[in-house]
C-alpha cells in the first residue's frame, strides 16, 4: 500500500526571503523528486505543514498507519528522508523499531499522530 | 463523524520525574475528561506523541481531515483545547478558519498532516 511524503515547499528555514532563491522547502523537494521516491512512496508538495518554526518540515503518512512529522530538513537530508521513507511504507502500522530508524528521524520528530479511527 | 483528541499521558513537560506527581500529560488528560468531550469529540489517551521537547502534547484527527499536533500544553488550557476540538469536529475537513481558531491553537502548533489519502 502506497504511503504518502508530504513535503512543505513554502518552508524559508530561517532564510531571508529572496526572489532569486526557491524556499528550503521547495529546493528540498526537488532534491527529493530528482532522487526519485521510493516503492511504495509517493511524494506530495503541500503549501504550509503549520511547522513554520521548525521548517523544512516533511510528514510521512499512509492509511491505517501512524503519521510523522518531522522538521529542520535541509537538501542534504534527502537521501536519508527517502530511506526512511521507504522503511515506513514496508510496516503495516508505520511503526519503524526504534533501532532501525534512521538517525535524523530519531532526532528530529516534531510529533507523531496515532493512526485515525 | 466523531473527531479524536490524543492527549499523551507521558509528556513531563520538563517537570522532574516525580512519584508523587502525576507527569502534566497525565494531570491535563484529567483536567479534560473531566469537563466530559464535547459532542462529536472523543478524548483518548495515549503514551508518547514523540513531541517530548514539546510537551504537554496533544493532537486532533478525524477520518478525511488534516490532523494537527499541539504542543506546550498545560492543565489550565483544558477548556480552551475543548473548544479547539468542538470546532474541529464541526468541520468536514479539519480545517477551521484561522479567525475562528483559538489563540493556543494558533500559537502552539507544532505540525499538520494533509488527510490521508
Amino acid at each position: 500500500m502506497t504511503v504518502t511524503l508530504h513535503v512543505c515547499i513554502t518552508c524559508r528555514a530561517n532564510e531571508p526571503a529572496n526572489d532569486a532563491t526557491l524556499p528550503m522547502g521547495a529546493r528540498l523537494h526537488r532534491a527529493l523528486t530528482d532522487l526519485g521516491a521510493p516503492e511504495g512512496v509517493r511524494i506530495v508538495p503541500v503549501e504550509c505543514l503549520s511547522a513554520c518554526g521548525a521548517g523544512a518540515a516533511v510528514a510521512l503518512s499512509g492509511p491505517g498507519r501512524w503519521s510523522y512529522a518531522y522538521g529542520h530538513m535541509t537538501e542534504a537530508d534527502a537521501p536519508e528522508i527517502l530511506q526512511g521513507a521507504a522503511a515506513f511504507a514496508t510496516t503495516s502500522d508505520g511503526l519503524v523499531p526504534w533501532r532501525e530508524r534512521i538517525a535524523i528521524f530519531r532526532k528530529r520528530s516534531l510529533a507523531r499522530i496515532p493512526p485515525i479511527g
